[in-house]
């Protein structure tokens, strides 16, 4: 097959490559129906986080199971699946606390951006979707392998609440998401901080009431006036640097909550600043696997559309241009058809 | 008046001061019937937290109402009181949310190792005991002040419910009273962590089940030996160093609560560590004012004596003995009296 590898900054190719087998009994083959470009993808992409070796890439999936080990008992071939970014075995203590991304048998699900992908755990990690999809409904379904879990987490971590008023920083797919989560958990009043017109469109039509422009400690003052001074119930924090960790937390009023999913990039919290603050946090790889029933229960009922997030649709033999528009902020996502 | 001023590091006069006067119409001057040494009195007393100039020492008092301003209206001169470190209105939004130590209006309240203190807020801040207390029952009343009710914040902050594993990381006098916090709250399994006899036989009075001596590492070792290998449901960090807030995020299960009640010195956490724990962190300087009703009834009603953490008793005027016994970790905390 063909399938997606980095090899350095930029440097994407989608290149023949051996199809994956089965290695252990508890692995399933999946062929991908729809796959896509995470956020996360331009960490290494840009070089920020270094890689040692070609890699291959993707970890965002929903497509038709191929074949499955002689283990696996929960997952049949020609069902429709999603899966998330960590496989888990959904059995485990951990798991059964809620957290399969920090499941204790948890291995990450590299090599999405392919024909084919090997998926470890398969009864643990793969949740079938009982009704097969329509091609329309596929970017839906596919924005549940991550983004849609890691903003509903985010939300969720962030304790967010019917009349809850939720500040969101980061515009991303997750960003967004995590606006259209608090919506659908009854926030009252949701400020989306993002200065790029199209982006701040798509977190108004997912429920965003306000939007702040301003970064930083001045973004911060604006929800500080927005807020009688007090700052916002709850903040869910989708970048990953210092900066965007303290614009959520202090934009958080004294008791509120922090939900934090942005994968960290040289994040320091000064301990004594923290203290102070009186804000709760919680965060870390959002648990996709755990919310991955309701969260497919409310697409299919068409009471969420997070698909919305790609603009931009390419054929996988295509996938560095889809990097390329992220990179260059032309895409929010991109959805990869193989 | 003689009163306690800290000139610096082991550096503690006991001298004639100017006798405390109502400044502004919310204010009340309280006749200290019991006051204390704090174990964070000891950073500055040791030179980690330098002062600038001479200053007034000790946070933590009761005593009766000796005077109060003309706009006092809660509170009358000859009531017992107890207050709390930080003056709050008790009415503002941070109040109301439950966190007067971040009050709108808050103010340090310092120089209480003193026979009269002037105490801001009067109204907001000073809580009357109902019973003119026993000679014998004021230690229990002055450990409200602050040590019970930031163990208790931190018990509160880690989420403690009925069945909870708890490990207490710190034995000094809030540590103790964090493992009877978490006693009081249904905690099954409280795991002190203590390398000094006196302290392990004072936490096991206060219900602790188990001991760990290991610190760092090893002691978090010990804790996922003790819980299979998947840590505790709450911590209660009392220490305030990036060592013991790392033992009690190590220590914590994922998806489990860290509260943390010690006052941070260079805690530093790093994003990515943090970010993969998967815990929930909550603290800050404990809202004393916000438990002091229930502490003071728990403590009538004879269900705690937390005066107990008091291991040495001296004449106010000996306080400088009382820093150094503390310091030297003779005594666990020392009581003064005027």
């Amino acid at each position: 097959m063909k399938a997606t590898m980095l090899y350095g900054p930029r440097d994407v190719r989608f290149e023949e490559r051996p199809d994956p087998q089965i290695l252990k009994p508890t692995d399933a083959i999946v062929r991908i129906a729809a796959t896509c470009v995470c956020g996360s993808d331009l960490w290494p992409y840009r070089g920020i986080q270094p890689i040692a070796e070609p890699m291959p890439m993707g970890h965002e999936y929903c497509g038709i199971v191929e074949e499955v080990g002689s283990g696996v008992r929960g997952v049949k071939p020609g069902w429709f699946v999603i899966g998330s970014f960590f496989a888990s075995d959904n059995t485990c203590a951990v798991c059964n606390y809620g957290y399969q991304s920090s499941c204790e048998q948890k291995e990450f699900v590299g090599g999405a951006q392919a024909p084919l992908l090997r998926v470890p755990l398969a009864d643990g990690t793969l949740v079938a979707v009982p009704l097969k999809p329509a091609a329309d409904g596929l970017a839906d379904l596919l924005a549940l392998s991550d983004v849609m879990g890691t903003g509903w987490f985010g939300a969720a971590a962030a304790q967010v609440q019917p009349g809850s008023t939720v500040a969101v920083v980061g515009d991303g797919a997750v960003g967004l998401l995590a606006v259209l989560s608090a919506r659908q958990m009854g926030a009252e009043r949701i400020i989306a901080m993002s200065r790029h017109p199209s982006r701040q469109r798509l977190a108004q039509a997912f429920g965003a009431t306000d939007i702040v422009q301003e970064r930083g400690d001045e973004g911060v003052a604006r929800i500080q006036d927005m807020t009688s001074g007090l700052g916002v119930d709850c903040a869910i924090e989708c970048v990953g640097t210092s900066e965007s960790m303290w614009q959520a937390i202090h934009a958080t009023r004294v008791g509120g909550h922090v939900g934090y999913v942005g994968v960290p990039h040289g994040v320091q919290l000064e301990g004594e600043e923290l203290f102070y603050e009186h804000v709760h946090l919680h965060g870390g790889p959002a648990p996709v696997r755990h919310y991955l029933p309701h969260l497919i229960g409310l697409t299919l009922e068409n009471k969420i559309h997070p698909g919305q997030v790609f603009d931009l649709s390419l054929p996988l033999a295509e996938v560095a241009e889809g990097y390329c528009a992220m990179d260059e902020r032309r895409a929010i996502k991109t959805l990869l058809m193989p």
